[in-house]
């Protein structure tokens, strides 16, 4: 059994990534459904859960402390907000800030330069209370490139324009810039962008590629579309962010940020700011017994060709909530048709799903949320931090595919269940 | 009964505008299931069919000639391609170029220009043989945006690039301009892209929105955003183009291209860029019977926050094509829970859908397509055209709400069915 995950409200059951047993199939599936509500988690209007990542790639041990760190930092932001009495969509915008500031992360300052050397970002929110969605592709110059999304989505909430122009819900480029500006966030020098680790990975990038074109020449064009020689962080999977709450009031909500590929072409967005693809929330309705957010990571183009973010959200609507993701990402990403001819399929999502849930007692009644978090991945590994509003303990963990398995063709798949118990008086 | 319309191999059934009449309800949903396959259309090795539009909005009687002109000349470019052989993905490309060089149209050259009097244009498009897709958005300085779209689609189809990288599927602004020229699509000068009917538009729209913002100084927040005088073209739903292609070999394809909104904000991004809203085609495959291709048109955010190509496409494995569009429409779009808070919900659609057909004769066998085609819109009026390869006769229609509905509440729904058969030997 591997990768065994459970949270029951004090989160104490997350097992040690270093007693993982390995399995004896490719697929890690190991999953518990422990719940145990607490009696510290009964208290009133306060609450919340959020749960982020780091990105589905690879972590080395080298970082993995920094990447938890960072993961852990996320978590309490959020807490911070959610304790202030912050809708969810307000507190997953400022996780995602955590992990956009670390220079440690492809988001934000840090990220991944493009084949021009610059950093461009592509980044989305959605809120599943109101449906709205905002998102920025291909800014620069914005620290937070989360903040102009959720700007865009709050703007737009305010209903139109002046005229009867209908507000925007995704802009790019300059004007995504320049949007930003006028509305109050503040443009950072770009050079203050790009971090001395992103600086020597471009240019160790770009000798790479220099390499490999010189190599292919007089070679044919099919070979050198197949060059063995991947450039540091080639496929575009390693720490994008993104993040997915639950307040109190059972409103969910989910967002993510990324510096997109390494060496990707100038004006090249990912689905980090694409609808349906980079996130995905939406608050339980007639239709949907659960509220649902979801959260990707991996390859742009991988992650926009199958929708991953919201075909997990509507796969979350099944009874077994981790049955249901495990079918989603194989056969919505690993053997989509959308992807058929990808000899590897790159990628991970972190996934919310809550219903509410009530425990009649002899002196009062204990009315709550039941909150159901997975993460999978099909990178060799996927870095996770969650934390309770309600204890505030945060827990992170570097979830790894099996020793042995392929990348792009296995997944590992865990989670946990949490109770949110509050007193109706 | 109104905007009947009977497409049954010759396209002789198609009621002429005029003799509409309006009907008791707001919703126009008569349809014509006739299907007289013609013995011209038995021929070998020659098909497909086209369905284009020229936008869902409103459409002028005194320029009806034109938009009804652009579109035979759109489907006549279309099937040209597929007598030559070409793949359902190309000839979609063919008409979108027309519609694209039309200045009536809200595409190409005579885009609506944006705040800042800029043409920045959307496209893509999706071949339902390899679900590729390619996308641009606020590209500026290209004649013809679908055609970046679709060299990004058939670049991502040779594989990865030098050292590992993975092709782009979506390119915006500056870095989009830049990677089409450098993959030989001729830059134009920015200067001829507008045309005079367009910078008068802009012209006027700036005085209207300077107008605007001035009756309000001293009125509140609310009122300013409820502004009643709009923009021409303020919803952004005019003139945007797309089409959706057969082959003979059962392929389909689909395609978008628009300037977006009158006085969008620069770097703003609509449906026609995005992933499952502005277009979607997928071949029939084992989970799927039918064949899809659509394409959409309207308000870019609605359309985005809706997904409306993808939902439409997936409604269509319902066995009836026209109930199964009339409930996407009325359950996916108009009653849309992600557009609750809109007062009108603005857009149209153009759909195929295609099955394999088999006839057995005494003398030979007759094997054939069987395509639906469709259009649906909550916008005043949306004009379509549409042609076989068989027969080369084009039929085109400006099709109207009823008289006294309201439009982004209402809907008008029409199609037919055709034939193209083909000899097996």
């Amino acid at each position: 059994m591997i990768g065994l995950s459970s949270y029951a409200g004090v989160m104490e059951n997350l097992m040690n990534p270093a007693e993982e047993q390995p399995p004896s199939s490719p697929l890690t599936n190991s999953w518990s459904k422990k719940q145990e509500p607490c009696k510290n988690q009964r208290s009133k209007g306060v609450g919340g859960f959020v749960l982020v990542h780091a990105g589905a790639g690879y972590h080395s041990e080298s970082k993995a402390k920094e990447y938890k760190h960072v993961c852990k930092r996320a978590c309490q932001r959020a807490v911070d907000q959610l304790k202030a009495g912050a809708l969810a969509v307000e507190a997953v915008a400022a996780a995602l800030v955590e992990l956009e500031d670390s220079p440690f992360t492809n988001a934000g300052m840090g990220s991944n330069l493009n084949l021009s050397g610059e950093i461009e970002c592509d980044a989305s929110i959605m809120d599943g209370k109101s449906l709205h969605f905002g998102a920025v592709g291909a800014i620069s110059g914005i620290k937070n490139p989360v903040l102009v999304a959720n700007r865009l989505l709050s703007e737009a909430q305010k209903g139109k324009l002046s005229a009867g122009r209908i507000p925007p819900c995704f802009l790019v480029g300059r004007g995504a810039h320049d949007w930003a500006v006028s509305h109050g966030i503040p443009p950072c020098p770009v050079e203050k962008m790009a971090t001395k680790f992103s600086l020597s990975a471009y240019k160790r990038n770009k000798r790479k590629m220099e390499l490999a074109e010189k190599m292919d020449t007089g070679h044919n064009q099919t070979k050198k579309r197949r060059q063995s020689s991947e450039t540091e962080n080639g496929s575009g999977c390693l720490d994008t962010v993104g993040a997915v709450v639950v307040d109190l009031e059972g409103n969910v909500a989910a967002a993510v940020s990324s510096g997109g590929l390494a060496m990707k072409h100038p004006g090249r967005v990912g689905q980090a700011a694409h609808y349906g693809c980079g996130c995905w929330a939406e608050n339980a309705c007639n239709m949907n017994p659960y509220s649902t957010a979801v959260s990707t990571s991996g390859c742009g183009e991988h992650l926009i060709r199958t929708m991953l973010a919201r075909e997990c959200s509507a796969a979350m609507q099944s009874e077994d909530a981790h049955q249901a993701l495990l079918e989603a990402m194989q056969n919505k990403f690993i053997s989509s048709p959308f992807l058929a001819s990808e000899d590897r399929v790159l990628g991970g999502v972190i996934v919310l799903r809550c219903c509410r849930c009530v425990e009649a007692q002899p002196s009062q009644n204990i009315q709550g949320i039941l909150v159901e978090f997975l993460w999978s991945h099909t990178t060799e590994s996927m870095c996770v931090g969650y934390m309770s509003a309600q204890d505030s303990k945060a827990k992170t963990h570097i979830s790894r595919l099996p020793p042995g398995t392929v990348p792009g063709q296995s997944l590992a798949i865990e989670g946990g269940v949490c109770r949110l118990m509050g007193v109706v008086e």
